[in-house]
């Protein structure tokens, strides 16, 4: 085709977009990797336990039994029923199928379409910090106003910085449990002290990335669906590229009250259509598999204890946060600074998020996934270790 | 969960937001068959030519070799390397698989992206007429201003109505041949003479629905790519669900200069993050199938012919436009009316497209997809028939 020399007039909304600085530092690993060198992936939130059998299995029967057609936007019922069945089984709460669950390819579209249908330019909304870049990338892309919410994980100091950013105006809060960079997830007396908070403030709406939710390393789960009082203006993010390690399925729901899910279930039909019966079906047999679960638990624990163990008494760089549950490593580099992802990306070939990527506070921080096998992961961690030692002290 | 007492403040976009007309149809069709009524689905676009054996086998492949995971969000190079060759090989045109393609899931989704980048509110778009509802109501989503292009498929009676629209003003044009609904594919010398109008106006963007290309009763096959003076400014929106049958699959594809791509692909970074990849694969395999479109179009031509021969001499109904491609029949039914679907799914259980999605002018139309089996689609028109006769005469 010619080379460009017209110039496309791109609507005002792309000024305020950026890529996903997640997604940007996997693409510039890979193509890296496609100009021949060799890459440690240490950027990129992929799971390493294994997907379980009957998932492949699933797909597999369910496209050979023609399970390849349009199907309805909402999802099929197969699934929600089947998601609904669950939050039965973990917190003895009725949701409801046909109301209250629409299905998404990624947790990611289904923020999106959150955002997108509530966010007006100027409506302020609260995110927490240190959090994943996409909160605040969407935010910004529909106009909102950000107000940082700097996480202790300690209740009384969170409190009170919740409360000062809290008004009347505040439409939304995006909350993330467990979090992502910092793999902690807070206890259940936590999460019912900022509920205490929401309660006086009747106009907002809490949006729950819960996509982690079952990766606790003591196995304790907690949800904001648990607090009948919010449950009104409660909207849950989740998916299944996480618990079982089906990132590349493009799976995810939002679960919310009707009044909302009308509006995604319009917005699906202008954008997806559907998503795909055959993963949809793979999705319904895997969700039953409480015991890959606690394996998957059991094994991202003793990872990140051998991690933590190795890099506990290293002379360059901290753990303000201490990980209990999923694959994320978000340390402080003493000396660190905004481009230092890159630099060592460059020099030695490991893939890491730079700490900026989850809040302006964080420029001297990395942040690490454990999912390799153990021999690429040491050596990964053990070149960044060695950059660090020649190139920051 | 608790009935919603809380009133979700919506956007101001979503005001504008309405269902997509043909998932509506289906979505009720598909409820009335969940409460036990039989339903003859003749409202859907989904090919009834079967899915080549080696997309079904290339998914299961793929999804045995692991690759399952994340990948790049502009897609995996070897699919848009394969899209590549196939403009090569169908109009010895150069795509830079590098540069001018982007994957997405379905191509409604490539089509929503392009338009969420390019239209400010109060911008003016021109939309053939009659054509797919999703144009008009992504323009309306994002605040644009429809010029309405009526077509004859004439074309001195279309250009001089198309030179009545255009202004420096116009942004955008919206065009799709073959066309939904009319199956009609306009000749060469048809989209050279829109081509030739184009020219001077050289701030006009023209988006190029192609998802019907190859499926012409003919074999002739034409793109708006061919045109090299209008490459620059020329976006084609295409995919997999229609030549191959693989609806429930979502993959579609945008090629266009790298200068909206850049853009597009940071939208999908922030959305979708990326399209399965075993999908992916299975769709390298099945583009390189031609002898598989032939047959397929070859299918469609018979069945239609058939469906013609039988209808021809109806009273009640008549033929303004007479298909030449792929499987719709958009036919005008004497003294019908805008609910006239509606009633018809209603009283007969026989699923079809009011013309009003399709524009303004078509009240008294009907879309039928003639995708189903002969029996289940001759059974269906002599519903449809006799509901004509005994209600509307």
């Amino acid at each position: 085709m010619l080379k460009s020399d017209f110039n496309f007039p791109f609507s005002n909304s792309m000024d305020n977009l950026i890529e996903s600085n997640t997604s940007s530092i996997f693409n510039l690993a890979k193509s890296l990797e496609n100009q021949g060198r060799s890459v440690i992936h240490l950027e990129i939130g992929e799971p390493d336990y294994h997907i379980p059998k009957i998932t492949i299995d699933s797909v597999k029967s369910s496209i050979d039994n023609n399970q390849t057609n349009y199907v309805l936007g909402q999802g099929l019922f197969e699934l929600r029923r089947e998601i609904a069945n669950y939050y039965k089984r973990r917190f003895n709460i009725d949701v409801n199928p046909k109301k209250e669950l629409i299905v998404t390819p990624g947790a990611k579209f289904g923020l999106y379409l959150t955002l997108y249908s509530l966010i007006n330019p100027g409506d302020e909304v609260i995110i927490i910090k240190p959090s994943w870049p996409t909160y605040s990338n969407l935010v910004n892309l529909f106009g909102g106003k950000i107000k940082e919410f700097p996480l202790s994980f300690k209740i009384n100091q969170d409190i009170t910085i919740f409360k000062s950013l809290l008004s009347e105006k505040t439409k939304l809060l995006i909350i993330n449990f467990p979090n992502n960079p910092t793999s902690i997830m807070v206890n259940k007396n936590y999460l019912k002290n900022l509920v205490q908070i929401i309660l006086a403030y009747r106009n907002l709406i809490i949006i729950s990335d819960e996509i982690y939710m079952e990766l606790t390393h003591d196995g304790k789960v907690n949800s904001m669906i648990q607090f009948s009082d919010i449950i009104n203006r409660l909207v849950i993010i989740s998916g299944f590229s996480k618990s079982f390690s089906m990132t590349g399925f493009r799976l995810g729901y939002v679960l919310a009250p009707f009044q909302l899910i009308k509006v995604l279930l319009k917005l699906v039909s202008n954008t997806i259509t559907c998503v795909p019966p055959f993963i949809q079906m793979a999705a319904v047999h895997t969700l039953q598999l409480d015991e890959h679960i606690i394996n998957a638990r059991k094994f991202y624990k003793e990872k990140m204890e051998e991690v933590i163990k190795f890099l506990k008494d290293k002379d360059n760089i901290s753990f303000p946060f201490v990980p209990n549950s999923s694959f994320y490593l978000f340390f402080k580099v003493k000396n660190g600074y905004e481009s230092l992802a890159l630099d060592i990306l460059n020099k030695t070939g490991v893939a890491t998020i730079p700490g900026i990527a989850f809040g302006e506070n964080y420029k001297n921080f990395l942040r690490i996934s454990i999912t390799r096998d153990t021999d690429q992961l040491f050596k990964g961690i053990s070149k960044i270790l060695s950059f660090i030692e020649k190139n920051l002290t």
